[in-house]
């Protein structure tokens, strides 16, 4: 994506607070889905603490056509099936909209305030994919099964991914039931206890949002992937490490992470990110070359994000306390493989991949122990507790326990942008 | 599901052809998709050689005004929605229109003819979830790793499952386009290749459609289970043998199954399955019983299905020579959890359900290789391989191989119905 007059640091806007907004300024203009007046869901852009209606914005002519249809719909499915060059026109449009004195009266009246508004799952996932390219996590959990060999031979060949499951996807803010499931036995050979997890764990990931689709049996050139992306989101993958301990060989997580993912509202588009991209990490001197087809692709491939994980206890909420920040990593120097070499690996059987759905980084963890992106790796597996400011001690998640995942971008010369939050707190395992 | 009256062997219709017609008899009626002359998909039964467009007849007032909505639908999700009153309470409608002469001139416009018309997906799967319960496969694929020990502790537990690829599932006859991928390198330690797959398989499997859904957090009981299953189908679960075993370490398979899964086209309801059900086979005397959750449900709860593979390579479709069975088995014996096992799992830990998300058993190999629902079984790995009647050998799929899953149920006292069959085609991989 190239950085161009929309991510000007000069642009003003004239919805009031939007200039120098921490998170919403008119460099950012994410897409999102909103619940409006009557609770019928509408599409909308972030303008400082407003909305701008789409729905209704769609219908003058002050937006493409061609769009409209799209833009009336309650997911953005639509909308990410019509490609980059329509994301990319529908953002200069706003940017000119939104910062031309002459088209305010025309555009106020489609103005909402973002705190009167729910804001919704902003597509319907056709397919949930999750992978595993955040090498230090990998690292991380493979040390507490292999010490000497943590990272398995396929590893730096190939993005790991698997299939996630889509119908269990909600936006921030959904309630986090407690899974029951059959745990690993604590003695081998003997039956597993079937109850509620206690080893109920949070994953800090990035989340794709795929914009076009390409057709079954049509792989996605490494050069055309980005193209591909309609946006970025925040993304948990709960996970309750004991049933997973138990059920995962030999195919994989399953209902360990099928209980529920949570996803922040604003998709974040590649346009808005344009002036955050960096280089891809070096890799390492022994490392192998990315095999033909994961080689080239954009010369700005690596997402230059910082992220956080904020937990508030259920003690720290009565006591009126600020959430302790968990982690603060950079989801650059977390992924060894970029979001273009996932979409075309993803792909490169065939695999069709259809607008709107989603697709998971894998937990994004830095080298450092500050930047672990679970509790897994936070407390090694569960042997050392962490302690919290109030003398609290976790070694993975309580009841009333709310996890809120954050993301921003800052880079000289250019305004910044949130990603928003993505937040969810676990109650007690249903009777 | 209980025998009753539209199982009765002496029911006659007035269907031409439809009395004792091998696989659609009128105690069959099973539901699926058909492109209707002007190309658009209308839901039917089939009965005999035709079909009953449930859209046209829909309309009439022939059947119950509340289902009017949802079979005017091009895919059943929305009548499986309705859950299983409703699908038993259209079973026992047409049983009636077809079988009495006062309503045939009322139903006859209705009727298309089968050959004329082309099938299509029954239904749009938002989720499609592959287990393994076939465990004589799972004993035969882990003794190629394990010799001595080849089932996983977690087997006799655990309904072993994982999330697949809902948007490259097909209806049978969709072409096979051989995949490429990172193949295992032959040496440990070596780059691996990457080329179109050299060891492409197909798997037999029973496909499950989901009925009536769950709502996110809350089980389905293994008493409720078998109400949330709309029908049965066979289904292909095409394997890359060579990307599988390489990729598939830790989280599961994923290229190596997503470039394409084929169903076969009609839903056989349970309601026609009921006469042919049976009870679970014994567990062998050493096994662990169910865990509480996974104990008691419906008495007769296996699936009571004849099985077969043929194939159909180049060479004998040029010397206009039948196909070859490859196998001959049963799924009853195959399969060590039951459908209603397989659901109440899936959504033991609060995982929602939804109508028309497909779920497959996993291959149903019986004990003996007369029953093996695999070439990778039946050619132990690659290294056996088998001789077909012109003197060919297969260890894999060829370019030209057509596969064809083909079903029936047979049993004392009872009209014999047919599952239909699921057929693909392998093509070269794409340049």
């Amino acid at each position: 994506m190239q950085i161009d007059a929309t991510h000007d640091t000069n642009l003003i806007s004239w919805v009031e607070g939007a200039d120098g907004h921490p998170d919403w300024p008119v460099q950012n203009l994410p897409l999102g889905v909103f619940a409006g007046e009557d609770g019928t869901p509408r599409i909308g852009t972030a303008i400082g603490d407003h909305i701008v209606d789409l729905d209704g914005l769609g219908r003058t002519d002050l937006l493409d056509e061609d769009w409209a249809d799209a833009l009336q719909q309650p997911m953005l499915n639509a909308f990410f099936a019509l490609g980059a060059d329509a994301m990319q026109g529908l953002r200069e449009r706003l940017s000119l909209l939104l910062t031309s004195e002459s088209h305010r009266a025309e555009v106020e009246p489609h103005l909402v305030a973002m705190d009167a508004v729910e804001m919704q799952m902003p597509a319907l996932p056709g397919d949930y994919t999750d992978f595993y390219v955040g090498i230090h996590h990998a690292t991380n959990v493979g040390k507490l099964f292999r010490p000497d060999n943590p990272l398995l031979p396929n590893y730096k060949y190939v993005p790991i991914g698997y299939h996630g499951r889509a119908s269990s996807v909600r936006v921030s803010g959904h309630p986090v039931i407690r899974p029951k499931g059959q745990k690993r036995p604590a003695e081998e050979g003997a039956a597993p206890n079937v109850g509620p997890s206690s080893r109920l764990d949070y994953e800090l990931e990035m989340g794709i949002w795929v914009g076009e689709g390409n057709a079954l049996g049509d792989p996605i050139p490494l050069g055309e992937a980005e193209q591909h992306i309609a946006g970025y989101c925040l993304l948990n993958d709960w996970s309750a490490r004991d049933l997973q301990a138990w059920e995962y060989q030999p195919l994989g997580p399953f209902l360990a992470k099928s209980f529920l993912t949570t996803v922040s509202p604003w998709v974040i588009t590649p346009q808005a990110l344009a002036p955050f991209m960096q280089e891809m990490p070096a890799r390492p001197t022994n490392d192998p070359e990315p095999l033909d087809y994961l080689k080239g692709g954009p010369s700005k491939a690596a997402l230059g994000i910082h992220l956080e994980v904020h937990l508030l206890t259920a003690k720290m909420r009565e006591a009126g306390e600020a959430p302790h920040v968990l982690s603060k990593g950079e989801a650059a120097s977390a992924m060894y493989w970029s979001a273009a070499q996932i979409v075309t690996h993803h792909a490169s059987n065939g695999c069709n991949l259809q607008p709107g759905d989603l697709i998971g980084t894998g937990t994004l963890s830095t080298s450092e122990e500050a930047g672990y992106g679970s509790l897994l790796e936070l407390s090694d597996g569960g042997k050392k507790p962490i302690t919290l400011p109030n003398g609290e001690t976790r070694t993975f998640l309580e009841d009333g326990d709310e996890v809120t995942l954050v993301a921003r971008c800052d880079a000289d010369g250019a305004a910044s942008i949130a990603l928003g939050s993505c937040t969810g707190r676990v109650m007690a395992a249903r009777a």
